[in-house]
């Protein structure tokens, strides 16, 4: 753990960053979900996701109750340290809806 | 355009929807910037990333000073439309510092 790129990141006014998660292996954007301080520790010494539910106000640990975890290969930081990407390794669906990615719609495309 | 799932879209309470650039080719994940209506629109009608500038509070077509623009290939939503999936073809560096990517900083890898 790199402590002093650590002490970098910006949480926002809510102690939350926007965290991408992404497939390690197929580089597919999964989802997007926020985490704070807490949760950020939680997947570290895990190795598992970890978030923050703002619908729920409660940390939630990803995959707990659906068993689909997902494994931490590697977290990044953004140039301006506000955001952050998770490249994981999923056990199963990443949408609540059972698709794979939570961006299963298409607004507009082949433009 | 799918304009029932255009009008799905949430906006948070400053009018933004955070928005994931990815290389529609090597499917790397770019950056993270925030869209509000008129940016996404424009980004429809010109086929080029628009985003809004929340440090410059305003309107900000990604590349038009450095060049390195983003030609749109598909605009994905979330399934709960609060965050937005655009895949790019980008004509350079997304990072301000030179960077292909704004991820370039690895916090944590191989656990």
């Amino acid at each position: 753990m790199k402590e002093e790129l650590l002490k970098e990141i910006k949480y926002d006014a809510n102690g939350l960053v926007p965290t991408i998660v992404q497939d390690a292996e197929t580089n597919e954007v999964l989802m997007l979900a926020y985490m704070n301080a807490e949760s950020l520790h939680l997947t570290v010494e895990t190795g598992e996701t970890w978030f923050w539910s703002r619908s729920r106000g409660e940390l939630w640990h990803k995959g707990v109750t659906s068993g689909n975890v997902q494994r931490v290969v590697e977290v990044r930081v953004y140039c301006d340290a506000d955001t952050l990407l998770v490249l994981v390794n999923p056990a199963g669906a990443a949408c609540h809806t059972g698709e794979r990615s939570c961006f299963y719609r298409s607004l507009e495309k082949s433009f």
